[in-house]
């Protein structure tokens, strides 16, 4: 006996045996050729096609999110194409496993805090004594709750984040600067007064802020920061089969390890 | 005592307190709102900054292997969303992971394979008469060795797979059609002749052919899908957020289980 | 120019040409053959080698939460073998990735909660009217904060988990009952009065109360179900490998997929 | 329009509202403290109970395997857990995913390797001079096919695997030495005359040899091999816990990372 089974809907990909239609479209004929990769991918996440306005800004963070050198994932992931070169997925998938709280999250945390703080606010200051004003608030409520203020502060760019003018300047230009980003840079101009010192705006934290704006859901902005990182990390993969040095970070650990008795 | 520690060269990303340098550009002053998101995956895959038509077939071919609805790794990575929602990463890690040998492999197999038979040829053929005797010589071979030929054969697309001559067209377009695009299309016409029977020039195959013609490693092709299908597994787990299915699959599983005697 | 690398200091395994030394111990002489594989994984979570009492409740405990049939983790473990049959540790990861807060996470919740109320609370009571008092305050706080109280319910197991009485059950005839089984007891008892409702003490979060009398650290309870998991999913994998069902789940959902127009 | 779902068979985990069933026995009343952790694995790759000498003879081998050091997949485990505390999870499974061909794909590749001669064999040679001939045969089968001998060689124990002995022993002490050992212990014998060097049978390769003498599926070694590396990378992760080293190797890469220009 076996119990009927329910349908399973999805707006994604389905095919016949002439066509392959994803997101409604006839995939070879309306989108190949025609749609850009970093196009389809905002597309896939929002179900609504971006403008060329909403791609332009979208992709230049992506780019700015896709790769920063020797992170501990980009590590991680040569380690494993060296343990297991002949499953390239593995290192890949290891990489973006480190796509956790701690480094990768600030640009999901930053949308989630500065979307919280609209919508408890409702409306929208109109000036920007009234962004300052909202932002203070907010700040002063992280610090009494002994949280801190996702997006701000970088360990190498102390005085400024170079990412973060150029996001802020694409959304302007591509007429998509919203409420995220101007309370985000409210945050920037005010939290001094609060914190008692200055931290700069970081890439990451403005990316969260102009993901909001573009509509993105805040459950998949993280994902869109390891869609860019996965980027990144095909390019550490890359560079590890023309150039390896995974080898030489595990010999240069293995070789200074010291066995501590324990206790 | 500790001892020296080697240097780690690489060329991708790179920061000081003011600039963050990646293959070799200005981040924030050259490459964000300037390059595409599949621009800068194709640079750091090659090293290469992609010309406009590079750009075109490799999107183009991006979008092709990016989703095809319910596959097992877009089932898996939707199961793992379920029973993980707070660990995003886990869940796409867990669809990449079933990019392996059987349902992801056949590009970089594809690729492999028409590459080894160029090599092996030296010169290539100047008429499509000898593309077609070099196809013939190379699936007789594969044959006599007990192999499947790659690229050959859909589960659904019986007649033709509407993203191969897609692809094809766009490589011609931007003047991208290289060998081995013109050996895959030879195998298209020559093996029923060997094989006994008609069958398709597969999506996945073509897709081998294009991105060995644009010059990407022949190790990197299985990275290159992986890139595409971590779009679409964003797009799944963005669908399951949405309007979630996987505790309907997972239901159906287990009401039907049945428990079979170890012997 | 390079600088000095730190050593790296571990109590783990360590090697020269004639011995492998693990946890201080010569391996080969003095573990292997002597020590079960369930006593070397308390020892290397805990540093500490578990007498036979200590063993036999944590290895229950193990078995306990080994398998639970067709869980969505089994699911995409074997999903995952059926894509990607060259690469076993890939399935065996994408089973582990699900090991999130939703279905892995009660164990490591429970515990944590029960030592949070024991720590606030100083004393341990000296009687079960003392147990019953410190839960019900406990369980008031929860509802207070509109959390759920962790360790109570099953979907399956309404009227009693079978695993929880042998649980305790061994803890007392191992003489390793402690505060965290009796205040789990205690909520057992006195829930109903607040909540309203009866509900089971589920085996997960007895395992979560007994490995925390065990001693074992909070932050390694969700570790240690997972390294029960790894069992359970090896044992899918396994089966898949016998008798394979991932294809037949796959083409159930395929099959039954119907497209949704987005909007 | 739905399809009629098929049966999904399992001989693994079951339960109704009273009982949960695991390989056909009560879990609760059967299992739980009275079958240790590493039988029940046994069990579930096998769908037999292990007799007490199987077990040991099984846990000596995962005990020989469960960790050693700091390994490239234990480095990986911890940088993952360094990104992203919160998802332990995926601190394990990166750790695993390491687990490929180049570093514990030995036992595998030595248990099919030495499964293939004695199948193409057929009768088991009865004195050691006919082991050694076999033995011979099949290295310099090997060696004509441009194949390494797999099991033979260590990088750091030159002059002999302190486990190789041990494994030897308890599958004498426990009546389970069979033909993979014997023809695994003639390779070690023999192979100096074929090869002109003298290699020790490392760990891996005998464990490979006394897991296919268990009767261990082929297709499953490499599993067996990752169930022990769990365990171990759960004592990585532990002691990443107490005393964090993951940070400094990543500051280490870091610091000393050098840019060369791509060309």
């Amino acid at each position: 006996m076996t119990r009927p089974v329910p349908e399973f809907p999805t707006s994604l990909g389905t095919s016949d045996p002439t066509t392959i239609t994803l997101l409604g479209q006839d995939l070879a004929r309306d989108l190949m050729g025609k749609v850009s990769f970093g196009e389809l991918a905002y597309w896939l996440l929002t179900l609504q096609r971006p403008t060329p306005r909403q791609s332009r800004l979208f992709e230049a963070v992506l780019l700015g999110l896709a790769d920063h050198g020797f992170t501990p994932t980009a590590i991680a992931a040569r380690l494993t194409y060296l343990s297991a070169p002949d499953a390239i997925q593995g290192a890949l998938a290891a990489g973006l496993l480190g796509g956790g709280s701690r480094f990768l999250g600030v640009t999901e945390d930053t949308g989630r805090f500065l979307a919280g703080v609209l919508a408890e606010a409702g409306e929208h200051p109109s000036d920007e004594a009234g962004w300052d004003a909202l932002a203070e608030r907010a700040i002063a409520a992280r610090k009494a709750a002994g949280l801190l203020v996702p997006g701000l502060g970088h360990p190498v760019h102390k005085e400024g984040d170079p990412r973060t003018p150029v996001i802020i300047r694409i959304a302007h230009e591509e007429d998509l600067y919203g409420p995220h980003l101007a309370l985000f840079e409210a945050v920037g101009r005010v939290h001094p007064r609060i914190l008692g010192r200055t931290l700069p705006l970081n890439g990451a934290g403005v990316s969260g802020a102009a993901l909001a704006d573009l509509g993105l859901p805040l459950e998949l902005l993280r994902g869109t920061v390891l869609l860019a990182r996965c980027a990144g990390l095909l390019g550490h993969i890359a560079e590890e089969v023309r150039r390896p040095m995974a080898n030489d970070v595990y010999l240069t650990v293995d070789r200074n390890a010291t066995y501590v008795d324990p206790e």
